[in-house]
């Protein structure tokens, strides 16, 4: 199994891109990306997406994209684990580079959520949950998240208000950010009051829905150093799965899939938590900041909360999270998500995040959760 | 790289299981996979679908079949090319096997066409092409393929009726085929009586609406033999792409990505197309078939057609296709077909394709297309 390294990263800023169609998107990612890399062509090209059929009346992505780029021919498939897309179509570049069948592969993650009206939007993010067991019973995916949110605070005994800081966090660090849809600095009061989406959600407890595109290029780790100044190789990749329904799942606030998928990471590159310099994880609720935390080893169950309550997410905390915004605060175009957290990871490893930056950055993790957590992929960075 | 061998095929009946929802489709075609391959676990499994999020309400396919089969924890991700999204998905399953990722893996193909009205499916099918250039104009997928008919027969000087051997020999074989939708022999009659559903595509013409699934069981070659009494090896894996928009390629009967992925696989393969037993071919339409059989080297340009006229693509021709009903008798079931394509071939090389069987098959073709020809996928597999 041959090494892999990122020579090349690329994304658009997260926003609502009203005017421009999901292969734009893509594009504007990847043209990117391939300037990074300074490469003109790739050998395969892998479309993390969750959404084009439903909101853009467009499946068969992959050849959508590579005929957009003016490199019809290549082989290019669409990957799709709901939110955990773009993570799933990088672990499919791997596999390619890995193996052996491709040598130059670019990953592109792309979502439009746009377009639609926002009652569609709600219709289109369910399908990542259990439509038959779930959904057809009238939940959204919002409130699967507050059904999470609830249980763990009577398990716990914390407040709404202890969650504050996930997203104060992250907007912080989102300001340092110039591809991040909220760009601006949020208060723990301005959390409090915010409106009630599911109770206990509040609209700063959620991501956006918004558009985006991220992209890498993969090459193998022996000839990456001949190909970029800066590339950064991939330790590890892992992922794991919980049943899809959540109610199907015997411990629902342990997020298994998490644990099992931070574990395979840590084993496959030969590491502990505690080794990691930043760890970008999926922050779509602020719940799922705290089950992540505690999932893959930063926290004991149910002080998850409290290491945000500490600041020891910050960016000289114990374990820096959402460093460019995370979800909350750069945005959550959904497949694209699992790209833009390597990309931000990869900055962070190149010593390229500015005002953002963690000093001495040099073992990134990111980890990108489809639905509820039935999908939960992680990846382990390293600065060369 | 490692080399890889299919220890394990299943399959279910094709047809309209209106009472049969996807995941049970998906878990009928995997048991039995698991069954013939004497595995009870698998490290990972890829399943190919174009259509569960619009027909069913249901992304997230991977996380869902790995929970409905008992194997919650497992990787579990869907590979979606629209009609090639079976052979996608077993693209990227011996990825993981040859990369050394994954030793065991199950590739499921599955497809729930039914459960929607009519109307519904035609609007699904068409996401498979370009939804802004093509679809937006009003045109159809059959209507897609009507325009590639004509032009045909127009460039050619053949008839409608000189097509009508494909659908007869596939209906022929069917009748072996006790998992095809259509079991049944028609006549040449039959087909030029049949009505004319988008002019000159008549009914008999095209492949039918269904339901379906079948799976496959990959292992390293090296074990295969140990795991399994009749390992299938495969030779070669190939893909390619051309324009989305059949008006954006210069050539669009040249069926050019048909012709890039069939000489990458002999390439690989290391043969000739006349090495080739048998070739499970995408007939989804006649003409398609066609095309198919000149891109991939079996006829001249223009003269596919007379392949059929001569008999020679029956089980005793110069090039027996669609072995045991293709996708016009054994049905369409669109995500599922490569994987179907891809077990009846595995039945040709182990000999056990009963009355449908070609004598001493050693080395067969499946190729599955996506859209109008934007993605066709070869694999080459021999009997070991």
């Amino acid at each position: 199994m041959r090494d892999v390294a990122i020579i090349g990263i690329g994304q658009i800023p997260v926003g609502e891109h009203w005017d421009t169609s999901i292969r734009h998107l893509a594009l504007g990612a990847a043209m990117n990306a391939l300037q990074d890399a300074n490469v003109a062509q790739v050998d395969a090209m892998y479309v993390g997406n969750m959404l084009s059929g439903h909101i853009s009346g467009q499946e068969h992505l992959g050849a959508v994209v590579a005929d957009f780029l003016g490199m019809a021919g290549v082989e290019a498939l669409k990957v799709e684990a709901a939110c955990a897309s773009g993570a799933a179509a990088l672990r499919v570049g791997l596999m390619a580079v890995a193996s052996g069948m491709s040598d130059i592969v670019m990953v592109v993650g792309v979502e439009k959520m746009t377009d639609t009206s926002g009652q569609d939007t709600t219709a289109a993010l369910a399908m990542a949950a259990d439509a038959e067991y779930e959904i057809s019973q009238g939940v959204s995916f919002v409130a699967l998240n507050a059904l999470l949110m609830r249980r763990y605070m009577h398990e716990y005994g914390w407040a709404r208000e202890d969650f504050a800081n996930f997203a104060v966090n992250a907007h912080a660090n989102a300001v340092h950010n110039p591809h991040a849809m909220f760009p601006k600095a949020i208060t723990a009061a301005a959390y409090n009051r915010a409106a009630i989406i599911a109770d206990p959600v509040g609209l700063l407890d959620a991501s956006p829905v918004c558009d985006g595109a991220a992209a890498v290029i993969l090459a193998p780790l022996d000839v990456a150093r001949s190909l970029s100044p800066a590339p950064v190789r991939v330790r590890a990749s892992a992922i794991a799965t919980d049943p899809i329904a959540m109610h199907d799942r015997p411990d629902p606030l342990a997020l298994h899939a998490a644990r099992l998928s931070s574990q395979r990471a840590y084993a496959a590159a030969d590491i502990q938590a505690g080794d990691v310099d930043f760890f970008e994880l999926h922050d779509a609720f602020t719940i799922m900041s705290a089950l992540s935390l505690e999932a893959a080893g930063f926290a004991e169950r149910g002080q998850g909360v409290r290491l945000a309550l500490d600041g020891e997410i910050a960016r000289d905390g114990r374990i820096p999270i959402t460093t460019l915004g995370g979800l909350k605060a750069r945005g959550h175009p959904v497949g694209a998500t699992g790209i833009y957290q390597v990309v931000e990871a990869v900055l962070q490893l190149r010593g390229l995040a500015g005002a953002a930056q963690i000093p001495n950055a040099r073992l990134g993790m990111t980890q990108n959760i489809g639905g509820s957590g039935a999908t939960i992929i992680t990846h382990i960075l390293e600065a060369l």
